[in-house]
């Protein structure tokens, strides 16, 4: 996805609450705004907001010396959705359509995200805003044609690499996968290289067992989203020749919108900017498969 | 008011909107993000936000060489409010209380605002928004106390000045000091000196008739409210003698908060720092005395 001006103001959001995630100090989050604001000139309009977030990112680890600002934030968030684990595995299991209520539960679980500006969730706890969630999230209907096309690739394959995204939401994608591997499938984790707002990294899939169900792997970068030329030569292998590749949350759409391949997108819709892309309102989970076929091997 | 570092991101917000409302452009749009980026990194943070808001939509002013990018859209929400009035005038006529239904009006008229963040607004046509915001707008209580007060200084005085806001507002603003003048009082309807964003000029006040029932000044200066060191040596004269003044709108709250004086403020909560500077949600109406006594004359 191409960067819209729309998200220079959000990148400058984006800083000031990383800053004030790692310091308490005024003149250090300053710093890091102007840092910021020093920043955005530079910044050519065909980048991917991906590979902005992750020099605006940057900056703020630079500025506070802080090299996770968001690490206690992600063990909450880890915690709390370990807690409803039990539940909302059950209610997996229990339904009619196990995938489908699978797909709801880690589509779901993609609230939990402190990158775009979620205004609305603002005045509410994670842990409130989490159980209201669930609670409306498995009466939702999801794209039928979306779920339909995913099931048919999916019985054409038999390994899957899944692209994760945030703390927490780590939780729901273990249940999704723990469904797909009782189908059979070989599944690969894709955890960030390295800490950045509270996207998952290997700390995470480990603090969650994922490791019990998946081949856990990085994907060698600490941009908010994937961003091909950032990754590893390693995750770009494995990325070059995957069956099929899911891809959880709004910057995994964002850095491979445009990639070709056999992918499918499944995340909630945070922006306006990703609401135009998509053609979904935001607040919309979205299960999407990516239009352009893969180039060849 | 001091500046928040929140108001950082939110001025790039506010060039991107009035640069798209300049031009269609989008090099030009982008070159004043640039260049509001530019200018942030100067501001001390005990700037006015008043005076930055000024700063920045001189950058688009420049960048566009469009004097007055919200020209058409301030017509258009004067007509619409104009259309409004018979009913809106009857509305408080009939009431139970005049005076009080009057500045519920006038109050409710402050959400034709383009400079904040209305997020839930953008998606609804100002029509909409204003048609649906009068429907509620009546039945909603104002702070009695704040009333109680305003009442009783309202007593002692026999003129006011009266410091606009917004355009369609300013029909709004047109009801309540119809029921002023009713009582006796000599009102001065105050216009910023210079278009920005669309708050009124002189060219709103003719068009709507103020000069029918009010003397309009200027306040000489083209910031988005009221930044005393900005305004002209004659409106500051007029302030200092003022026996009443009513403010309306945010802007001119952020500009005055921290000036003694005998002062009123009337408008709506429209960001989280203003917010949270008087204990008020945003979306609710205030009228706010001035804490701070005038200093000598």
């Amino acid at each position: 996805m191409k960067t819209y001006l729309d998200c220079f103001p959000c990148f400058m959001r984006q800083a000031l609450e990383a800053a004030r995630m790692a310091t308490d100090d005024p003149n250090v989050q300053r710093e890091v705004i102007d840092r910021t604001a020093g920043l955005l000139p530079t910044i050519p309009m065909n980048a991917n907001p991906v590979d902005i977030g992750r020099l605006v990112h940057r900056v703020v680890r630079d500025v506070t010396g802080v090299p996770d600002p968001y690490a206690a934030v992600k063990k909450e968030s880890n915690d709390l959705v370990l807690d409803l684990y039990p539940e909302l595995k059950a209610k997996a299991e229990r339904s009619a359509d196990p995938l489908l209520t699978a797909i709801k539960i880690a589509g779901e679980g993609n609230i939990i995200d402190f990158g775009p500006n979620m205004a609305v969730d603002r005045d509410r706890s994670v842990e409130r805003m989490v159980s209201d969630s669930f609670a409306h999230a498995l009466q939702e209907p999801l794209d039928p044609d979306g779920y339909r096309t995913f099931q048919r690739r999916l019985a054409d394959v038999s390994e899957i690499l899944y692209l994760g995204d945030n703390a927490g939401e780590i939780v729901c994608d273990k249940i999704l996968i723990e469904e797909l591997v009782k189908r059979g499938k070989k599944v690969t984790f894709v955890v960030r290289g390295g800490p950045v707002i509270n996207d998952v990294t290997v700390v995470d899939a480990r603090y969650v067992g994922m490791d019990e169900v998946a081949t856990v792997i990085t994907n060698g970068s600490d941009a908010v989203g994937t961003s091909l030329s950032d990754c590893s030569s390693e995750f770009r292998e494995a990325f070059r020749t995957a069956e099929l590749t899911l891809a959880k949350g709004q910057g995994n759409f964002e850095g491979l919108s445009d990639v070709p391949g056999r992918i499918f997108f499944l995340f909630k819709v945070k922006c306006p900017v990703v609401g135009r892309e998509t053609g979904a309102r935001v607040g919309t989970l979205v299960l999407k498969e990516q239009a352009l076929e893969k180039v060849a091997k």
